[in-house]
């Protein structure tokens, strides 16, 4: 990625810079496998969907559950891992596909999940970056993310490639995501890598954060997740994440001038509902940051970050995060973190 | 509920002491309609449940989520409401059972999520405190919560009641829950009230907290979510919700002093889990509230309420939740804040 002078590029800078090129490695290598996987999907009837993940990869899963139940009609579930490695609960999973995400294939849960599903009846597909981990070994079919290594705590490219890797699984289930669609979004997320600059200048604004919310709807749900996880690990910044209804049903309450909101508005069916919500949170005095791109109407908010390519809703998770990633690994160093080394945390952890 | 000789007691304190007699209303007047439910369920082959709800009634439905899996081995999906609002997405739902949960029935986006449910072929039960409520109206079945008028913002007696009637719908569709343990629910609420004075101590120290965590792990996750929504929705308070598996993959990075943890600890399957978190959180020098009951082994934390009954854990949901409740309230006054009156929020609120 294009320097911009900073003496020491954190890693996660760096890794956020690999992304285009990472997802069009996973591309490349995991076309074909998309195209057999729909090919044995035909032959079978999945009447639900079940995904199993933890952290940066749970909130993948949240994206891949609405990817899911809106292009293929199937009804989608995600696990809570607890029914199935503390409860030991069993359940009946005919005819139900279990996906389960993990970057290391090393999450015990996760895995114990998956064998659990299988002996229940499931298909199990895994989606990690370690062909040769526990998780590959004892799913029926794995995809790899070709992220290449992950150095930092702080999960970016993985989390970009298990996405993209879930529009692959999808295209394999109904007729609504095409992979040569699917192939542009490297180009976007380029388009979003270039606010580089207009994001060092914003994070100055918000050096002394100490809460925030985040909040989306739909396809980008997952995203408020991801960004306040990385503000919370990173930045160490209390945040919250919501969809925009659920907000409005107790917790706007909470706002303040000093509790700023990230939302990120798509074009698309959820537009208007975020649009009314930006208009309501503005007459109540909040400070408002707006995600979108090019070609989507923004009502007034305090910061606007607009990636400039018109993207299609359907795909804009991907380059979506990428502003968030970005002003999350930004802001750790103004505030004089190390994003690539939060306190507590190391790259793997293992819970049941 | 004894008087304490506060000069205003609020609503929301008074809906609280309500619960035992409410829960019990409840229980008399649907117990035979469990029994009848149970018939009718013997007949059907539900191979998925959907819950569908917003705001504090989606807390319940995420119990009822661990609820129904651990108690039926049916697998269980949360809706997400825009599938069917926004995106207006199709799915498959044969031999499906899908339940509706709102405290007024007129909850607009629950309600079309319940009619496209039924016209994709789910069997729809609502549970709701108005009987003649647009919900009531449209779906196959209806249990009713006997909560009486909800008359504040932040739902108590009505959360509890949702709870109670999710365990009544359990007992109909697998052998473990039965109705006269359930019955045993209001006793152990009554002991839970009783806690009333030394959580009017506690609250002192938490007059100047502007930010929380609330973690819990199975039953007690959805706790742990109603817990922080009571914090946001009445004192103000940005409260952070995870089960404690999620808290360690990145979270817990954002620990320190000023930022306490509630956590719910019951006996049975999640308690070595639990117990062993508390143990990092002190060895980190963070700030922990356990909130327990008789009979269960805490490891050292800043304070411990506990809950004077011996409890199983499959019934703890509902009076752990008691504590937190009556804390809240309590804590707002503390805080000079009208429990009742929470800014920006109305009782009913309309969401797509």
């Amino acid at each position: 990625m294009p320097g911009l002078g900073l003496s020491a590029m954190s890693r996660m800078m760096q890794e956020i810079g690999e992304q285009p090129e990472a997802l069009r490695r996973t591309l490349r290598a995991e076309m074909g496998h998309a195209r057999a996987f729909r090919q044995f999907a035909r032959g079978r009837q999945f009447r639900m969907i079940v995904l199993a993940a933890r952290g940066t990869s749970d909130n993948a899963a949240l994206f891949g559950r609405y990817l899911f139940e809106l292009t293929t009609g199937i009804p989608v579930s995600l696990a809570a891992p607890s029914t199935y490695t503390l409860y030991r609960a069993s359940l009946d999973l005919q005819e139900t596909l279990m996906v389960g995400i993990s970057q290391s294939g090393e999450s015990t849960d996760v895995n114990r999940v998956l064998r659990a599903g299988r002996r229940q009846g499931a298909y199990t597909v895994g989606i990690t970056n370690q062909p040769r981990s526990t998780l590959a070994r004892i799913v029926d079919d794995v995809f790899t993310v070709r992220a290449g290594p992950q150095r930092t705590v702080a999960a970016t490219k993985t989390y970009t490639g298990q996405l993209l890797a879930l529009y692959l699984v999808a295209s394999g289930l109904g007729p609504v995501i095409r992979i040569e669609d699917v192939a542009r979004i490297p180009d976007w997320v380029e388009q979003a890598l270039t606010l580089e600059r207009p994001l060092t200048d914003l994070v100055e604004r918000y050096r002394y954060m100490r809460q925030a919310v985040a909040v989306a709807r739909g396809l980008n749900y997952a995203n408020a997740f991801e960004l306040a996880l990385k503000l919370m690990e990173t930045c160490y910044v209390v945040a919250e994440r919501f969809s925009s209804a659920d907000f409005l049903h107790g917790p706007i309450a909470m706002v303040e001038r000093d509790l700023p909101i990230f939302l990120f508005l798509p074009p698309g069916p959820c537009h208007d509902t975020l649009a009314s919500l930006l208009r309501k949170l503005r007459s109540m005095h909040a400070e408002t940051v707006a995600i979108t791109s090019k070609g989507v109407a923004v009502p007034p908010a305090t910061r606007v970050v607009r990636i400039p390519a018109a993207i299609p809703e359907i795909y804009t998770p991907i380059p979506y995060i990428v502003p968030g990633q970005i002003f999350t690994a930004l802001l750790a160093r103004a505030k004089g973190l190390d994003p690539d080394k939060p306190r507590f945390l190391q790259v793997i952890t293992k819970t049941i």
